[in-house]
């Protein structure tokens, strides 16, 4: 690494930021004449001065973060921005352990929504929004970093998505700024949207405006117990799926859609993949439900659309408990959870374009098999899919399945059973939020767990946000070598 | 399809060696004055004449079988021998229903050894050893399968395996006729040694030809139904060991190791590293068990050896009940259940060279990454690895584990658990044998596993076996067009 002091620079900024982002609730909770405003505050001094103090230390003209620092830089803020932003869950009514809190912040900012968290309906506004405000802040976050920087370390294929790559002649953005700014816009207004879409259908202001974060940053949390369960409403759902499924298309594509330039969304064959899929699976499970006499097909979809968009746009809400119709639809969930929305969006997962990759992948090798002597080629869309990305995607997916595995079997050390070990892990990986069975299952609360599961569940979320290599690459050999 | 006569043809002949094949129970069914060898006897003679007859009505001069035929007559020989060979089992003192007796067919001649069937202790000579039979003349048509038509169908990147290929100066056996006999000679030769050695150390001549069959063939059936805890001995467990491994190493090596070219077995880097690992996770298991009191070290190593070395190499002989040690143990063998052995061998699995391409693809391409200018080559052994190779090695494992996944959950539609159907799905298309729980666990029996489970389970058998890709694309559009 060369330049240790730039990393330094960039936390500090980051935590800086994080402590002005800190008075939101300090604010809400003096409105609400709640003491946790306090907590809020003294954690925001906390940050700041951190924040500061590490800026100050590591003053450099250096603008240029070389690749290597990339990498510690995207993980390190991760992990740092989590520790400081538990904080006030620590300090406040909430009294929670550092170990709960780090959970539930990571949860958080890598929009995942797994909680450890009860009785959530009678807390002071303050902690509630700040829970949806990390979400929200969380998802934008991860867009810009899979927008500007994954692609560019060559990270699980998302070398296919170079924007400013010499094979594409229609530069929407040329500046990489002003994309950031566009995919802010269209996050931001999305929210809007979702929020007064919600308030119209019977939502208070403020779980329109929270859950409006958490929709779109395809997170999770709520401020209720029961989840969407609470509000009872078909509307209410039904908005939830829309805005769910629009957090998990690419947000660039919305930019390149209002522009006029570029393929519109339903063009994309990513968007529309997904959005098949999932209205597909929701419909042959609403079937599957309506035959065995449990509800009638309307009533049903209700449910399975919910419950799938919510899984496979990885935001991990709730509006009933899947896991009671059987081990069917357990394991069809516990496979879902793989599957994830897609790239450039706040989703998390395998995502959809891989899938694609690996099912072009099949058909030309099939076809190499049966015509060994016919050149194939592999397309994505209007690009040429090059061997260095399918290798990636390989890859990715391989490493995914593996870690799934692996931190299962670390969750079994601590005494989970199969299925809890099992669905945490794939759950925590996909940044999904429920599992299944009774600890992790969308009734469930992770707050049982023993306190190393949730260590090792954080940093299987921080695994699956940064999409594996980018912090796995830091273990290897290589990395370290000049 | 060119010459579907040939394929008639082929598969007329195959049954009628197999009515042959059955006149070795009917022999010992005689010897022990048992009546169940009618049982055989009428079987031969249906399966003779059905054999007979299919090659009668497809008399042809023909003897090139083209690529199309080959997948369709591999894939077709499997289903129709197991279905023959499962006419005795119905006809027997066991009484099995048909399905039952498919299941266990086609479970012994992939080498699977799930079995359904329980009482073996006071069964007669001629039904045990039968099982035996199917099992080792199972395992010697999957290591020539898997030597001499896998690698030239491009399946599951074995196509590095083509012994007549270019790249190797040191042909040692030029004709493929040569190496099926060299091939047979060592399988024999293994089995007898084993025999002797079971023998030696206390098994009766009976069980111990049984189970020296079922051990090379890494398939697992015993004659007993506490397995290898019938015996009760260290020794005995310790040979298992030993000749289990034995059978999971690609029997051409031996060949040439004997005839002193090529490599010779230990230089092999598939051998090493499956070997490596096998017994670095039987003594880190050991660790575990002799730490947590139950065991001494030595107590301990003797029943983790065991168990490891039955799973990785597929093969499924129990001298204790693994999942009594809890549910890190039962992770673990269920992790274990998706390795597999050496290619080449009577193990199923992944297989170790697939995990070794896919290593050595992770470091190229974290090298790539970090110096994206310097062009990265893959080398296995001392051959340069194709792209095409590693395209295939990919898709082999996402397949697997996807119809791991998809195995599973039809499963569920039958009303099994989450942890019986994953483990039975990864156990039979494993070709391992045992799984994780009550019914499927290495003290259960597949019984009472519903009908269509049993038929799922003997798809998942034929697809491990034949590597996936033999049966799968058949299922593409692009096998049946012009």
């Amino acid at each position: 690494m060369e330049n240790t002091k730039l990393v330094g620079l960039v936390i500090g900024a980051l935590l800086v930021a994080l402590s002005f982002l800190m008075l939101v609730p300090v604010l809400a909770d003096v409105v609400a004449q709640s003491g946790d405003w306090q907590a809020f505050f003294s954690s925001a001094v906390i940050t700041g001065f951190a924040g500061g103090a590490l800026m100050l230390a590591n003053e450099t003209d250096q603008r240029d973060l070389g690749q290597r620092e990339t990498f510690v830089v995207t993980t390190l803020a991760w992990i740092v921005i989590s520790g400081f932003a538990a904080l006030p869950l620590c300090f406040s009514q909430a009294q929670m352990s550092y170990t709960d809190a780090f959970f539930e912040s990571m949860s958080g900012f890598t929009t995942t929504g797994s909680t450890v968290m009860s009785g959530l309906d009678s807390m002071a506004p303050g902690i509630l929004l700040w829970r949806a405000l990390i979400q929200w802040v969380g998802g934008v976050g991860i867009i810009l970093t899979a927008v500007a920087i994954l692609p560019f370390l060559r990270i699980g294929g998302m070398q296919l998505f170079r924007t400013e790559s010499s094979d594409r002649s229609d530069k929407v953005m040329p500046r990489p700024g002003q994309t950031a700014v566009a995919i802010g816009e269209v996050y931001l207004l999305l929210t809007l949207l979702c929020a007064f879409a919600y308030s119209a259908a019977g939502m208070n202001s403020f779980d329109a405006i929270t859950h409006a974060m958490t929709t779109l940053a395809t997170g999770g949390y709520s401020t209720h117990d029961a989840s969407f369960g609470y509000f009872n409403s078909a509307m209410i759902d039904w908005i939830g799926v829309i805005f769910m499924l629009a957090g998990s298309l690419p947000l660039l594509l919305y930019v390149q859609s209002v522009r006029g330039s570029g393929e519109t969304l339903w063009h994309d064959t990513q968007v529309r993949s997904f959005v098949t899929m999932t209205f597909g699976v929701a419909i042959v499970m609403a079937i599957w439900l309506s035959a065995r006499g449990d509800y009638t097909f309307v009533g049903a979809l209700r449910y399975t659309a919910f419950s799938v968009a919510s899984v496979v746009s990885t935001t991990g809400f709730a509006n009933t408990d899947y896991t009671i119709w059987g081990p069917f639809a357990s394991m069809a969930f516990l496979i879902l959870t793989f599957v994830g929305g897609c790239t450039g969006s706040t989703a998390g997962g395998i995502k959809i374009f891989r899938f694609q990759i690996l099912g072009m992948l099949l058909r030309s090798q099939n076809r190499q098999t049966l015509y060994p002597h016919v050149a194939q080629t592999l397309r994505f869309g209007d690009r040429t899919v090059s061997r260095d990305v399918v290798f990636s995607v390989a890859l990715f997916v391989f490493i995914y399945v593996a870690t799934v595995l692996f931190i299962g079997l670390a969750l079994t050390a601590f005494g989970l059973d199969l299925v809890t070990a099992l669905s945490a892990s794939a759950t925590a990986l996909g940044n999904v939020g429920p599992g299944v069975g009774a600890i992790v299952g969308p009734s469930g609360n992770f707050s049982t767990l023993p306190d190393g599961a949730k260590w090792i569940l954080s940093l299987a979320m921080l695994l699956g946000r940064l999409e594996l290599m980018t912090v796995l690459i830091m273990f290897s050999r290589d990395f370290w070598q000049r």
